[in-house]
């Protein structure tokens, strides 16, 4: 058996029995709720922390409510985003938390390795889990299409999965990568501007194809990425109806895919930019199944970590 | 018996019996509280959520203290204020929020309609809440404004009531009204400035007197509303002090109202605009009743909408 | 025994009894966590609310931790940081919420006395503490750094302990003295920058000793004080370095003091201004110990108010 995480900052290299012990786990939380439960005592008496210098109402939120569920209580530590911008300053201010003895940090940060840091600086039995760093990982998110794709279709290792968008300053791209790659998927394919690809020696193992038509032909479950519009600029695109002719999904893309193929997309979405209003809402969208999945993947993250 | 709501979007056209429901069980749950009883477990397991997109302490208090006292988890989903101006990002959020299994959804927002869009849109069981939209309904305060005048005054049906202010902007004064049309109250008199008033055809059922001395003798209540001091320059009015003059509640204008007349506030008072200190804080005063009665009434709302 | 604190505002003139008998049902308290309760139920059913005018997530946090931990509910009352400035205002903050049926208000403002100007209005039960007001009074501050000195040092009657920095500023150096003089310490010395030093008739008990040198010669305890860093240009030093030289501690310094000397800071620090690194770091550094006590100071007051 693989041995329990005490802390969660990245599924890169993570063993697929571990992965799947957390889908596994997942899966049991997600029927332990529809059959009535709906408040367990797991994590009774303990506390976990939300501790985001980046805004995200939504992954907050998931959080929170997986915890909750679990009997534990959360504290939100609002942090001024312009503070603890030096790097002792985000020590003490973990260090100060692990004297009050809180049980779990889950971190949000713009720069990536910010939660390894904790971990590596950590002095006491605290636990961290990492809500996203930088454009490196938000593995929660990873594990939840993970989930997704697998409850859909049991027999991840025939699938060819593609990711279109930002995958360069994606770290959900980087996460998905793992998650599914640890699973034995069949195929990955990246899609996006060029400038938006990741470096040659990054995700190498992924097929790169320019062309969404291509990219998305046969795919069995088409991940959608947000376009952040900041981005715009930089991706030499005149404006947002030339970015979705290029890489929006939409019906007439969606039905070069294999029958069935997942829709799925991290949110919040844009719709009419990366991704059709129909197709969102349609009947192969899996992006409310998503955020579904996103809670039991938290509960099952959060009683791994902090299991006794 | 009058159906059970599911939803609470406004008090208008609601029957009778399900208005004296809502207060029979506010009356229960302060007598419960009254005994000892500070938490109860009705709603143990259940999660409600505050979608507050405009910023408002004391009534997100009010609720969260009512949901907690029933044994609710309580989460704040604290929104952007700027974001979600458009309506597919508010069904965004909301489809969002319902695939995490939340069981209410509390909301505030300045734009009128936006609980009952969501009512429409609701996919799952969440049961929706308006905690104040635009200048349209605030069904819990008139609810407890009711609440606090039926607790003095069981013979509801011979009572005058005059709402004075700015009735044309405000919610409160239309879920007032709504209220006590249910529950038959005799006579309702709005009073303020003719620039401030409601459109002829609405609210037509009440009486409109410019005058405040005449407005107000021999009401058995008096409702002042806030003044939003950007209502100012709208209402060509001099300033303050000429405001307090003509629609100011004092002493002098109080003692022509029938003898014990309530007097009441919505809160937070603008003392000297709206209404003079010495009747603020005078043995007529109900304003304080109203704030207790309000957590009552949530909590009786929430317990209505929330039944299993 | 000397009578139960209902509210708690300041540690002047508090008896020596009452200072121990919080600080014996904070060891209490943490023994009891030590030995695995995680969670007790003294306080359930029972509404604490943060009232923070000033932001301050390490305090609000503790506070937080220290109610949820005797099973009370928590609520963040997050005010407008600008608003209420008029005391009327505050008081009808006050009235509303225990208008709502709290139980305790924990309140920090900038204005001095404004908890007791909340103790002097409250018409309910309700409890207050202060969480720091002013320049005056920080008491669970004084109380934990009391304890912190306590547990290392039982003997405390022999004690010298030198306060550092910007004692005109600061609540906590005004709450430690009250702390430790209740408890009888041998000497208190105060050190700092003559125009960062209090009124010469203010905590005269205290020696005054202009050089740091001097002042912590054969001291048992050092408590640094957080330089604000918008005080550097009232004290007319050229910059942090200059500042650091003349009243920052560091290891040739510490060595002056006596053996295992107490290095105490109450947090945030600034590292290289009021204290080195090795020094804050160092074995001799109870600074996360001051943290870990502040919740169980917190515990201890709130279960000495709140009790029935």
């Amino acid at each position: 058996m693989s041995p329990r995480l005490r802390h969660l900052t990245t599924l890169e290299n993570l063993p697929r029995p571990t992965v799947e012990r957390l889908l596994d786990r997942a899966e049991q939380l997600r029927d332990a709720c529809a059959h009535g439960t709906r408040k367990l005592d797991v994590l009774t008496g303990r506390t976990v922390l939300n501790l985001f210098f980046e805004p995200s109402t939504r992954t907050r939120t998931s959080f929170e409510l997986a915890a909750r569920r679990l009997g534990a209580d959360v504290v939100n530590f609002e942090i001024g985003f312009s503070s603890t911008s030096k790097g002792e300053e985000l020590l003490d201010t973990l260090h100060t938390l692990e004297a009050m003895h809180l049980d779990a940090i889950i971190v949000r940060h713009k720069q990536t390795g910010t939660p390894d840091q904790l971990v590596r600086h950590a002095m006491s039995g605290v636990s961290v889990i990492n809500a996203g760093d930088g454009n490196r990982a938000h593995p929660t998110q990873g594990l939840l299409d993970a989930l997704t794709i697998r409850q859909h279709r049991p027999d991840i290792e025939n699938l060819t999965v593609t990711i279109c968008g930002d995958v360069r300053h994606s770290r959900v791209a980087r996460s998905d990568v793992h998650a599914l790659t640890a699973l034995g998927v069949k195929e990955i394919r990246l899609c996006g501007p060029a400038s938006l690809m990741p470096a040659a020696d990054e995700l190498a193992h992924c097929h790169r194809i320019d062309d969404f038509d291509q990219a998305i032909a046969g795919a069995d479950a088409v991940i959608m990425l947000r376009l952040q519009k900041e981005r715009m600029e930089t991706i030499e695109l005149p404006d947002e109806a030339a970015y979705f002719s290029l890489y929006g999904l939409d019906q007439r893309r969606l039905a070069l895919a294999a029958k069935g193929c997942l829709v799925m997309h991290p949110g919040p979405i844009n719709r009419g930019i990366e991704i059709a209003s129909d197709v969102a809402d349609g009947a192969q969208s899996r992006i409310l199944e998503q955020v579904a999945n996103g809670v039991f993947v938290r509960m099952a993250v959060l009683s791994e970590v902090l299991a006794r």
